[in-house]
């Protein structure tokens, strides 16, 4: 790729700067045809609730919200009464990214928050947390929900998600998978998406479609069906519910079909790997955590940092210091080596 | 149009089994390129917002939802407490149609509905339902909703709305109007926005872009900005804010600049007009409601109703036995007299 | 009991006028000494409940909680989630006089009145509202709530209230009994507390303890144990766990070890029939429900019900305009003859 | 006080297993006679607001709840919108042994904790929390709470109350004060309640009865009086009304007029320091925090407190390890006694 058709206005500041891919467009414009029965009686929705069965190799329950912060909230609150609470990493995006949401669609559930450092949730974690209190002055703990992958770019192996599920059976509470970005755990591990779900574990999954290419519409997956008892009821009540459903499961279709889901999130995690690579000897330059799907967390100083600013770089700072680069399926690989060189001119 | 091109799938059950309109389609597929800064501080949300603000000749505080189950519903709540009420009609689609949103939405506040024939609030069922309780063993009336046009294909005139609001603010409530259908209403009436709304005392409008031709996406504006204080948060916790916001705005951008907003709303009147044209001599059928904006309501008995149903029609029947036929920007005239003919055939 | 001693300041506007009765305060005196472990685990709170499930005959799950408008929230909220609907009569306190309670503990419950002329629930007015609507645009119907006595001061018999329970398990709902004025009703009907509730299918009963002589504390009873899972848990969250609990259940251990519960009952039924008996012929006055329990409703004009005022008479007035009279375990019955003649003056 | 008349069933574990003092009691007794208006409407809910309003030498507004947690929860859900958040100290009560009740009551709000040592709150605490994220992917902070005196025994000067306030009055931020102990503060500062309230920026006190000998009831007096609007159709909602209000607000004219809330605090703080002072030297035991309320943490091996535990004492511990005990309007100095001379037994 050559330098003159690079996308200069390409920033790495969040995965959700992208726009919608070919596969998912052509769905929906396919779609835009005619009338269409609303409220998901529609063929599409039907089609595209049926890949996901077809994906995950079992009958679980299908629902589509129109975004993230509802899907996780929503599914949550399905598994909690407002008295009970949630474990979660204390860097997770239900904790420190949705301004209460969880809170406000359960009517008061807490989060209780693990310090990890890298954002992944361990079986003793969970433990800790869930026995420290067993009084009534404190809400139950009823649910886990880890992030697959997570919010820094690390990927639970499935080993590691069946060693929580184990625990979280025992202590008799649900476990929920936000996966924003299963596309890229996916495509980091290798297995198939039934295998780092139910197989696994997993009861509930909220698999995004957004930061994989779509406009808007997360899928929610019951693969316990008993939990999704009157879910659609909740959507409704909870304004998630599209009246033209087939332009939130058209672009499913699509993205499902071409299998594009999947190279979406095969590109992103390469494109980290690739400025990973480029990168990795730079002087005054460390990475924070492994770089398993599509993000890329840099510990460099707060001159250097600036200096990055300056040269018209956006990007978020993680706590303590650290500048997330996150790519998503449309990342220009001539633009993340723009990143690269500059990052290597201020910090060598 | 001869009847070889005529669309025989379309239906007139509700508005929301059209499309996308071309107009919205062609300013979506142009925000489609590239990257651009999510949640709504992207260029495209910017100029939606200022083309609302042009449109209604007033510096409104602009907002956009998924749907208006979500619109109304926060708007409503930023206008009351859990403790306050809520008056609209008995046929209000808060009330009737939300499953229970407004309620949860605002964490407890209670509809009182006002019994009328046609869904039209007045000031004296206003005044009556506002002061019939005073005391603290019943919610305080906070806020009075009214639908233009109404779900009864009803359009208040002016002087209506001018009266209601004056009582509103007399027993010092506020007023909100859920404007899922305002363009048939600005069609119907041949005002501007600006006349039918903060001119005659509305401070909040839910501006409908679903049924106007939109695939997702309701703009909320507050002319009393005051009521708007925080609404960004209220947004984003309940799930309403979109990352990629430029897909729920580029389409008002082109609705808007086009006039698309307002040719819709013609439109479906004109369909709904014809409809009655049609059948207006037909002996064993009468129209329930002044056919003003896109709906036509048509009395008739159960056994003709399944006539029509056995010829492929589907509609949804009013308490009482009305067929509701809803018209929308896309409806196919040639469809139409087809409906007229059958109708004819079998009531005459 | 002769003039003298006539208590003046007596008025039967409410039951809730009344103080602590002599049984109930006995127990709290005794309770008041010494320490106490708090939130329920001492030995006072153990007596009360076992009392409950002796009288009751059988193992049920019993909790306190400080008033009434709470016990029979938090009891709907446990049958129910926010998207649900219970279904009552028009004139149900939970709808009528709770300021949103119900919808507010429940998140956004919908109640669905049925329209009756003496309060009381019939199967056919049940069936009809919980199948009037089955899409998800309407919230569910999931629990019926009847209240014994009625606010109208009519009593179920236990065949009606089995014809309830029937309907409403074959609906898949569950059945709430708000007893605020339960012990009135076992007064007039003459059974067994059990053959009044479990035996007549109620799953809940929320037993009132104010109006029957206490000064706060009312008792939830779960006859059906798997639903007061985690009951616990929502009192604490709802501000409904007394720190102090003995003196919540101390009453209780006298009004039910003495029998008092009943008796207190009876005089305030006894004190109703009183009334009307005197006023029967009475020509300008009607009585416009069966005087079962212990209210009268009287039908009068509204010049002679100002007379009543005037004489300092204090009473709410029903919607269409009958005035209320409500006795309690303390009713002077000579105050109830100077009332009686009061209006035997005003109305011959 | 002679070995033979201690009361060996006194534990120190909490406050809340006193039961009613004296004061308290005659005044319930007195309020016992005949009828009373329901629902605050009687003469001794009047006289209980207005001793408050004299006692704090200001027309504040005056509610009464059932206990601690409806009063805070409510008081701080009327400061706040589900989508901001309160700010409290990690050790605050409204944090750790409510069960989410702030939570539920405002639908959602998050608090946010401050890390201290003692549970004291400092400006600059306050500051890096309220200002640490500025976006509206994060509640945004409007209220702060704390607690005087503290769940660790200590009490703010009025200069650091004055402190916060300034700092919470520049952050646009409300001040509520959680005053579960309130008296016990007021009798180790000497000052006047208007000197620690208001005239140092509190808006909101919940002034605690339960532990300063009552059964139920807090008063919650809002100093802000812009802030109470409705408050008492909150109050009602919540299920927070009695409807025999005086048995709520009479035991506050006894404990008001005898001066009863006063001393009591000041005898349970002189408990606190008579076991302090009774083992300050003992070797193998030490003192948390500064002895200034009715609390002390002792700090001992668990093998000790194991044995203080087997000769029969209850206690909570404290994170980390220390003992808590906490003395009462009640609390028998010889029985302080027995429990130096058990700690000195096992820890010298």
């Amino acid at each position: 790729m050559s330098h003159i058709s690079t996308d200069n206005s390409q920033q790495f500041a969040s995965d959700n700067y992208s726009g919608i891919c070919p596969e998912a467009w052509a769905a929906m414009q396919e779609a835009n045809h005619g009338h269409a029965t609303p409220y998901g009686d529609d063929p599409w929705t039907a089609r595209a609730s049926n890949l996901f069965r077809d994906l995950f190799e079992t009958d679980c329950e299908v629902f589509f919200a129109f975004n993230g912060t509802a899907a996780n909230s929503m599914s949550l609150a399905s598994l909690c009464q407002s008295y009970h609470s949630v474990i979660c990493a204390q860097t997770a995006h239900v904790e420190t990214d949705e301004c209460g949401a969880p809170e406000f669609f359960s009517n008061g559930s807490k989060l209780l928050t693990a310090q990890t450092i890298d954002g992944k949730m361990t079986p003793e974690a969970i433990r800790t947390l869930a026995t420290s209190r067993q009084d009534i002055h404190f809400p139950r703990p009823k649910a886990v929900t880890i992030t697959q992958s997570t919010e820094t770019g690390r990927v639970y192996t499935l080993d590691q998600l069946k060693a929580i599920s184990e625990t979280t059976r025992e202590l008799k509470m649900h476990l929920h998978m936000d996966g924003a970005r299963f596309a890229n755990a996916i495509a980091h591990v290798g297995c198939t998406p039934a295998e780092m779900t139910w197989k696994s574990g997993v009861e509930v999954l909220c698999f995004g479609g957004t930061k994989n290419g779509m406009a808007v519409g997360e899928a929610i997956l019951f693969f316990n069906r008993a939990l999704a008892e009157d879910f659609d009821y909740r959507c409704k009540q909870a304004g998630q519910l599209a009246s033209k459903m087939r332009y939130l499961s058209s672009p499913w279709v699509g993205m499902l079909e071409s299998g594009a889901w999947k190279r979406n999130g095969e590109h992103a995690n390469t494109m980290a790997k690739r400025l990973h690579a480029a990168i990795a000897d730079v002087a005054n330059a460390s990475i924070m955590f492994d770089v398993e799907a599509n993000a890329v967390f840099l510990l460099a100083s707060e001159p250097h940092l600036q200096q990055l600013r300056d040269r018209g770089w956006r990007f978020y700072t993680f706590i303590g210091g650290g500048a997330r680069f996150m790519f998503a399926w449309d990342t220009d690989p001539a633009r993340v080596d723009q990143l690269a060189a500059d990052i290597r001119a201020i910090m060598s």
